[in-house]
């Protein structure tokens, strides 16, 4: 049940605070390459399998029968900040399938760049459902549904047909079971289904290779992470570590992050695919983890290693500045 | 090394997230009548010991020649939301001690309270020092210097006499001792100490009774907590889990919150003080630790026991209000 201790927080000499995880990286036969805590029990891999969940978008033709952009597509598999242009992006996909905000089902927050926030505060407007920073992934679920002429309404449902083919293909990537016990529902309110880190990992190889795909999903696969390597910022948004990891690596690497701590690549070059999860459900420990899993793998350029110090031992600042803190990788990741 | 499991996050019938966690209860003698995890290893108290850093405050006379107020002495021991009676109150402070804004040495920030944050820009205004959650405390400080004409300039710093004083008191509280090993700087720039649990619980049962303290610290204890229980909404804010635990329980509960999953409390009717501290630094797991501590050793009236229900199994819901997940005890707190 315990999972090692991956990642510690230092301040003044003493380890303050502590993160313990999992981490699967598997190439697309299954075949685990690194396997650090238990990777076989099931976890939620929330927002991280975005990707997966976008797949039916493009193999189904649905993307190009609306004329998606690549932009378009990268914000389908994001979660983002919540900026103009990952507003204006969602707002143009609904577009595309004759809808607007008022089909989008995922609720409303405001968005989570402090920046764009306090702008949309400032101009005095109220957040809207395309400040949620997974309106690009439903608006691309709507895309679908009206693509394949059904009626969008109530597609954030298990019992959806819209959301059953979307369930479906993200069982196939990961593994998962439909099992009741193991779906919960997620912050946009449709279904996540738990599966193995271990699973997860062998669809993350696949989704970069395209091994083990049928032609049409290695085809959708391979479009995505394209879309994604040419246009990061509508993957996330603003100082967040998708983004500036993918400018970074460009189609190198593609990361994913989820909620409560998961986090998700594909290494194309390597054929690895990685699925990792802290146990505390902590962000600053699962991009730590990530960081470091990277660091470990991935052959590195001078300047990408330099670049990729700051993700791979980031300093915690006071309000006055001052280096107060450290992270640091542990055990199986240092 | 390793900590219980304390806490869980339950979602779609699974286990999704777990914190572990050390908790020490204790006597003013120092006998433990609860332990969980590794009580004696060192932790920075940070926040959690502001009502030992305020002592010096009240028991050198200070206060009374400032003739500061008991909403000034509960803001003194705060880590406020930046709302307006925070400001109002610290700025108070500060003009009683004849200084203004400029003397805070605590950096700045938004106010941590969101809806404090998005009216001030609303208002086109920036974010000063009095917003910082830890003013009331700096303003404290520069109090105790001012009243001791001594200038407060460089008071955070750990070699300036007032600060000596205040790492001394705190010292004496929690057993600390001033090896330069244990000693961190806080979000708020001051040095932090670090102690074992054991020991700051059995200053927190000290603190709630009075007992193997000297008598002006025995009163300066008490007015600080009678203070807070009289105004909990100074010691945090708008939701926030000190101010409501306080407002329900008044005298009977003196808690206080720290970074990085840090939680202190006097029971004064039974005589015990508690500190533990969440292992990954999570606030959701150390609130949850605390009510579970109340909820196991306090007496409760039905309405009490009612009222701390949705502390002790606090529901997670989505941004459409769907309840998605829910946190429980877990181990020794279940």
């Amino acid at each position: 049940m315990s999972n090692p201790v991956v990642a510690e927080l230092l301040r003044g000499g003493l380890v303050e605070s502590r993160h313990s995880g999992a981490v699967a990286v598997s190439d697309p036969e299954g075949r685990l390459v690194l396997a650090l805590g238990d990777v076989e029990r099931p976890v939620y891999p929330r927002s991280a399998v975005k990707a997966f969940q976008a797949l039916p978008l493009l193999e189904s033709g649905a993307a190009d029968k609306l004329g998606l952009t690549d932009a378009e597509i990268a914000l389908a598999v994001s979660s983002h900040g919540g900026e103009p242009r990952h507003v204006e992006t969602a707002a143009s996909m609904l577009a595309r399938a004759g809808r607007d905000v008022g089909t989008l089902e995922c609720g409303i927050h405001p968005p989570s760049y402090r920046k764009a926030a306090e702008a949309l505060v400032r101009a005095g407007e109220k957040p809207s459902a395309l400040h949620n920073n997974c309106s690009g992934k439903h608006a691309g679920f709507i895309c679908l549904a009206c693509a394949e002429a059904r009626d969008p309404q109530g597609y954030i449902q298990a019992s959806h047909p819209v959301m059953r083919e979307i369930m479906g293909a993200v069982n196939e990537m990961s593994g998962a079971t439909l099992s009741g016990d193991g779906v919960g529902i997620d912050g946009c309110s449709i279904p996540t289904q738990a599966a193995p880190l271990a699973g997860v990992a062998r669809g993350f190889a696949r989704f970069g290779t395209g091994a083990h795909l049928g032609p049409e999903r290695a085809k959708a696969a391979a479009r995505i992470r394209k879309a994604a390597a040419a246009d990061p910022f509508l993957v996330a948004g603003s100082k967040r570590f998708d983004t500036d990891i993918m400018a970074l690596f460009g189609e190198r690497v593609f990361v994913k992050t989820g909620a409560e701590g998961v986090f998700c690549a594909s290494f194309p070059e390597l054929g690895y695919g990685v699925a990792l999860k802290c146990d505390d459900g902590g962000t600053r420990a699962s991009e730590l983890m990530m960081a470091g899993v990277i660091a470990k793998l991935l052959p590195l350029s001078e300047h990408e290693a330099e670049a990729l110090k700051p993700f791979v031992a980031p300093v915690q600042r006071n309000w006055n500045g001052m280096e107060v803190g450290r992270l640091r990788l542990a055990g199986g990741l240092a």
